[in-house]
């Protein structure tokens, strides 16, 4: 991904992720893309920001909580988490932040 | 940067700086880390996590809205953000966040 999230004015809450992977490659990247593609679909949903090197973080967007609790217990990505526990990730952090601020160029 | 920050239970803020590059390289490199190692010396600062393909993700956390005032105005960070907004990127968004949860693996 390579676009700033274009969100709206705060407040809205902002999921971080930020990971490191495992050697696992299995389905991986196709799920990935799914989830983004998914996420994007759900309500609430604001915006996505997602960057890898060796750390990989990604950002998504909505506008209030109960959206990212649906999110989090949406059946496909419910068994997405589970593969990244297991498989595609050595470590992980998930942030769940209110975001008050933001400005722009 | 290749480690998930390290940090403390919620509550805490995040300054969430995602950024697209322009082509001036001017000092660039040197100053960006020589603002890490300042940022870490800071009053409360927690962690930072920073990554980039073409988008950049650059999340700072800290332990209250205070200390990340202090640094927003500290005089090498201003002329850092003076370069930023002039030379080094095309566009940004900076988000302020109060982390309220945090998970991890």
């Amino acid at each position: 991904m390579s676009e700033i999230a274009n969100t709206p004015e705060p407040p809205y809450y902002a999921v971080i992720f930020t990971s490191l992977r495992s050697d696992v490659d299995e389905d991986y990247a196709e799920t990935a893309a799914r989830m983004v593609e998914l996420a994007a679909r759900q309500a609430g949903f604001l915006g996505v920001e997602s960057v890898r090197e060796t750390l990989g973080i990604t950002i998504s967007y909505w506008s209030d909580l109960e959206s990212i609790k649906n999110w989090k217990r949406q059946a496909d990505h419910l068994q997405a988490q589970k593969m990244g526990r297991e498989k595609w990730y050595s470590a992980y952090t998930t942030r769940i932040a209110k975001v008050e601020r933001a400005y722009q160029k």
